[in-house]
C-alpha cells in the first residue's frame, strides 16, 4: 500500500525562528547602519530565549485523557515534554516569533499527538470530541497567519496532531500523472520521491524546504512557479479527510458535474473540518532545462502590462514575477546603496531604476528556448534590459528571506510581509491603498517604514502583490505591527482585494475575511463545521469566529 | 448599470421536443428500414399531442399568493396560462419528452413568473418561504436529467421562476478579460453581446442555442471546445446569489488562499441553493482563425491514446474528441452502410473501419497553423488518416443531435445520452463497465440496443466518455429507459467513475450522487442548503434528497 518513504528522518525546524539554525544569516554592518540612519532602527531589540528557557504556560490536559490517547497511539505518540510543547507552541509569522521572543510564559498545546494513520486520526477526533479538548493539525509549522494558535477558552485542553508519520508515496498513476501522497511530507522529500520517478509538483513556496502537503492545500498554497505548474490546490483533484463526523473521501476525476465541488470546501479550511490524510496530486514530468532571467523594465506600470500579456496570451513561463521600483532598488543594490524608499542615488552608486521582474521557463529544452526567446523580444519592445546574475541570484535566494527576518528582529528591525489579490484592472488602486495604509499606520506610530512590493503570482485576470514591511521596533512590536497590518486589511477589503492569496486566514485574517464572504458566507461555512465536526474541537477560532455546539 | 441586452426578442423553444419547430429533422426512409432491421424498431409510438391538448394537473396555487405575487412583480410577470405552464412542465430529457407524450395530467408549475431584478428575485423568495410555495429556477429549461421536477409534495405549490428578463450584458473589464453577464442569456445571445466588443466565451455546448449562463453555471456546463476555452464552470470567477436568506456575492480574484473557495459551492447547485443572479466570466479575445478536422484512428485505445497526449503534452487544440467503432461507423456511413454495431460490412460500401477523431483549433492565425501540423505529425505517427470532410461536417451538425432525437422518438426508437468521466487510466474499465451495463440492461427487456460511445471532453488527468443509446420503445418506455440508466449509473460508479461529467445531476441522478459523494457529503451539502433555503423551497428532491426544517 505504500510505494516509498523519506529515506532520510525530518530534521526539526528552528522553533524560534526559521530553517536549519546552522544557515542562519548575519546582518551586514552596512546593511545594520542602513537600517540605523533610514528607518531609525536600534539595537536592543530581544532575543529569542534558549529553548530550555521558555516558559510554556503549564498543561491542563486531564491524565485520563493523556491515558486514553497512549492507549490509542501507543505512548511513544504521545509527547508531552518541553521541548515537544515548545516546538509546536507557535507558527512563523513576525508576531510569532515576538511572542516567543517576549517575557513572560507562551502559550503552548499540552500534548503533541503523532499519530501514524487515517484510522489513528479517526479515533483521535473521535476521543478529543468526546472530551471537549481541541485540536490544532499541524504540518510544517510554517503558517505565517497565527494558523497554529486556536482559542481553547472552555475546552478540556489543547493537542497538537502532527501529521509527521503519515509521510508515504502511496501510488503513482503514469497514465494519469497522478500520485497519491501523505500529507505530512514536506516538500523537498515529496519532490525527492517524485523525481526518483521522472516527476515534479512543481510547487516552490517561499517555505518549500519545511511546509507539508496537507498545508499546501489545507491553506491553498502557492510557489513561486505558479505561472507554470498552478497553485497547489489546482493540482490535488481527491483527497481524504478525517474528521470527527466520520471519512470524507473526494474526487473520482479532474472535473465533473456531479454537483458542488466539495474538495474546494476543503481546500482552505485550514485544519477547521478534518485533518487531511491523503491527497492525489497532478505530477509533471520533471523538466529537461529550467532557465531564470531578471529584466529591468522601466517602470512598475509597464511591467504589470508586460506579465499581464505574458499571462493572457503567451508566450507562457514557468515564473513571472515583478518587483516595484523600491523593491528593485534594494533587491540590485550593493549594501553601501541600499536606501529605504527606492532613492538609490545617495549611496553614491548609479541609480537602480526601474521595476526588475524575473522570469524562469521550465520544460523541454526546445520548448522553453522558443517561449524564451519569444518572451525577449516582449520585454525588449517594452523597453526592458536583460539585468544580468538576476535570474541566477533570484534562484539561489529563493528560500532565504525568513532567515534574513530572523537577523532583521535581531537587529531591532521590525519586518514582515503580507499578499492579496485582485483582478488586473483593481491593481493599481490596490497597490497604491495597501502601500499608503502600511506607511500611515506605521509613520503615525513613529516609524515611518519601508514599503517593498511585488507582484508574485499571475493569471489570465488577475495578479496577487506581495507586500515586505520594514521599520524600527517599539517596545511593543506585537500591538505595534498589529495596528499597521488592520490598517491594510482594511484598505484590501475596501480596494476589493481579497485578504489573503497564499498566506491563508489562520486566526489573524479572521475578522477580515469574515467581511470579506459576508455574514451569510460565515453562516454557511459554520453550518459546514457544525456537521463535521460538532464539538468545535477542531481549531477553534481559526478561520472562522468559534463556534460552539448549537 | 447595462451595457447591452439582446436585440432581437427570445424565440421560444418548442415545448415538446428540442429546439425550432422549423427546423426539425425528418427521419430518411433508409434510416427508419435500418432501425428495423437491426434493431427491431416499430412505427406505432405514441406523438407529441398539440399543445394546446396536453392535459396538464390543475394549478393548486392559493389565489392569496397569486395576489401577493402580482404585487411583489406586476401583473405582467405571474403567469398561470396554460401555455406558460405548459412550457416549463419538463425539460428535455428524453424522459421528459415521452412524459409529454403519455397519456394522463403531466405535473406543471402553477405559475410562471418573470422577476425583473435581484431584489424581485429575493422579494419572491422570501414570499415563497413564508408561504411554503416551491420555486424552480428555470433558465433555458434544456436540463435533461430531470432537473425542472422538482417533488412537490407538503408544498402549498410550485412556481417556476424564469430569469429570461435577466439579460444584460451588465459591464466589460477589457484589462481583466472579464465580463460581468446576467444569467437568463442563451448562448447566442450572450455570444452576439460580446462579439460585437471582439469577445467570446468560447462555451458552446450541445444545448448552446436554448441554455442559459445561469443553467451553463448552476449545473457546471461543458461545451465542445472545453479542451481550449475551458468548462463554464472555470470560467466563473465571481458571482452573486439571491437566496431565502438574503443575498451572498462571492469572488474578489481569480483565485485566493481566503478560505473554502465558495463559488465551487454555487457553482453545481443546481437552483437549489439560490438563484445566480449575476456573473462575472472570463472572456476570451474572438479567435482570428477556426479550423476543423476529422482524423481516423486504428483504435479507440490508439486514439485515446493521442488524445491523452494531446491533453498532456500538447500541442493545445480546441476541439479534441473521439468516437468509438460503433460511433464512427454510424458518422461516417452513408444511409445505406448503417448499422447498429460498428459492423458496416454488410451495407455493401468500404467498411468504416477505426475511430474518428475531431479536433478543432481557434485562434491567432499562425499560431492555429502551428498547432495544426504539429498535431498532424502525431496524428500520422499513430497510424491516423485525415478523413475529408468530417470536420466540417462535424462543425455543421454541432446543434443538430436533439432534433434527430425528436424524429428517432416518433419512429419508436428510444434514444438517450448520458455522460461520465474519470482519470486516464480509469478510462477502459469504464468505457466497457458502462456500454456492459446499457447492453445487458436492454437486452434483458428484449430490446438489444446500440451503444455508440465519444470521448467529449479531455484533461490532462482524465476524460469524459458520452454514450449514445439507442433501441426499440416498449409499451412504457420510460420505466424501459429508467432500468437501463440505473444499470448504467450502478456500473459507473463501480467502476470509479462520476455520475456526470457536464449533463448534471437534477432528480434522475440523485440517489448515485448521494453513494459518489457519501452520506458526510450530503450531510454538509444538506448543512449549507439548510443555511441559505431553511424552508427548503429551492428545488425540493434536486440534487440532493428533500431537506426538511430541522
Amino acid at each position: 500500500m505504500v510505494l516509498a518513504r523519506p529515506s532520510a528522518p525530518r530534521e526539526e525546524i528552528s522553533w524560534s525562528g526559521w530553517g536549519d539554525p546552522a544557515q542562519a544569516s548575519a546582518l551586514p554592518d552596512t546593511l545594520r547602519d542602513l537600517l540605523r540612519d533610514t528607518l531609525g532602527v536600534r539595537p536592543g531589540a530581544t532575543p529569542p530565549p534558549a529553548a530550555t528557557d521558555l516558559e510554556l504556560v503549564p498543561p491542563r490536559l486531564a491524565a485520563a485523557a493523556q491515558d486514553e490517547l497512549r492507549a490509542t497511539l501507543g505512548a511513544d505518540h504521545v509527547h508531552s515534554d518541553h521541548d515537544s510543547r515548545a516546538r509546536h507552541a507557535r507558527g512563523k509569522s513576525t508576531i510569532d516569533l515576538l511572542q516567543l521572543r517576549a517575557a513572560g510564559p507562551v502559550t503552548a498545546p499540552d500534548a503533541v499527538l503523532t499519530p501514524g494513520s487515517h484510522d489513528e486520526i479517526l479515533a483521535v477526533l473521535e476521543l478529543c470530541s468526546r472530551r471537549g479538548v481541541a485540536v490544532v493539525p499541524f504540518g510544517g509549522g510554517t503558517s505565517v497567519v497565527g494558523g497554529l494558535t486556536p482559542e481553547t477558552g472552555g475546552f478540556a485542553g489543547l493537542v497538537a496532531l502532527d501529521t509527521r508519520r503519515l509521510n508515504a508515496l502511496v501510488a503513482l498513476d503514469d497514465e494519469s500523472r497522478l500520485a497519491v501522497l501523505e500529507p505530512g511530507l514536506r516538500g523537498p522529500e515529496a519532490e525527492a520521491l517524485l523525481a526518483a520517478l521522472g516527476y515534479t509538483l512543481g510547487h516552490f513556496p517561499q517555505s518549500f524546504e519545511y511546509a507539508t502537503l496537507g498545508g499546501f492545500a489545507a491553506a491553498r498554497s502557492s510557489g513561486q512557479a505558479s505561472a507554470g505548474y498552478g497553485r497547489f490546490d489546482d493540482r490535488v483533484l481527491a483527497l481524504r479527510l478525517a474528521t470527527p463526523a466520520g471519512t470524507l473521501t473526494l474526487g473520482r476525476a479532474p472535473k465533473s458535474a456531479a454537483g458542488p465541488d466539495l474538495r474546494q470546501l476543503v481546500l482552505g479550511s485550514e485544519g477547521t473540518l478534518g485533518v487531511i490524510t491523503e491527497l492525489t496530486v497532478t505530477v509533471t514530468p520533471a523538466p529537461d532545462r529550467r532557465v531564470y532571467e531578471g529584466w529591468r523594465l522601466p517602470d512598475f506600470a509597464r511591467g504589470a502590462a508586460v506579465l499581464r500579456r505574458l499571462a493572457q496570451d503567451g508566450p507562457a513561463a514557468t515564473v513571472l514575477r515583478l518587483s516595484d521600483e523600491a523593491e528593485t532598488a534594494l533587491n540590485l543594490a550593493r549594501p553601501h546603496q541600499l536606501t529605504a524608499n527606492g532613492d538609490t542615488t545617495r549611496g553614491g552608486g548609479p541609480p537602480n531604476h526601474g521595476c526588475l521582474a524575473i522570469l524562469g521557463w521550465e520544460g523541454e529544452a526546445t520548448e522553453v528556448d522558443r517561449r524564451r526567446s519569444a518572451t525577449a523580444e516582449l520585454l525588449r519592445a517594452a523597453d526592458g534590459e536583460l539585468e544580468p546574475g538576476a535570474g541566477e541570484a533570484w534562484e539561489a535566494g529563493r528560500y532565504r528571506a525568513p532567515y534574513m527576518r530572523d537577523a532583521l528582529l535581531d537587529a531591532g528591525a521590525l519586518v514582515e510581509t503580507l499578499e492579496t489579490v485582485t483582478f488586473w484592472s483593481g491593481l493599481p488602486a490596490l497597490y497604491a491603498a495597501v502601500g499608503d495604509a502600511l506607511r500611515e499606520a506605521l509613520t503615525r506610530q513613529g516609524t515611518p517604514p519601508a514599503v517593498l512590493c511585488h507582484i508574485s503570482h499571475v493569471y489570465p485576470a488577475g495578479a496577487s502583490l506581495y507586500f515586505t514591511v520594514a521599520c524600527a521596533q517599539l517596545r511593543d512590536p506585537v500591538a505595534q505591527w498589529r495596528a499597521a497590518k488592520a490598517a491594510a486589511a482594511t484598505a484590501i477589503l475596501d480596494a476589493g482585494g481579497s485578504i489573503s492569496h497564499h498566506h491563508g486566514v489562520g486566526a489573524d485574517h479572521r475578522d477580515p475575511y469574515a467581511l470579506e464572504i459576508g455574514p451569510l458566507g460565515v453562516a454557511l461555512l459554520h453550518a459546514v463545521k457544525r456537521t463535521l465536526d460538532p464539538a468545535g474541537i477542531l481549531n477553534p477560532g481559526i478561520l472562522l469566529p468559534v463556534l460552539r455546539a448549537p
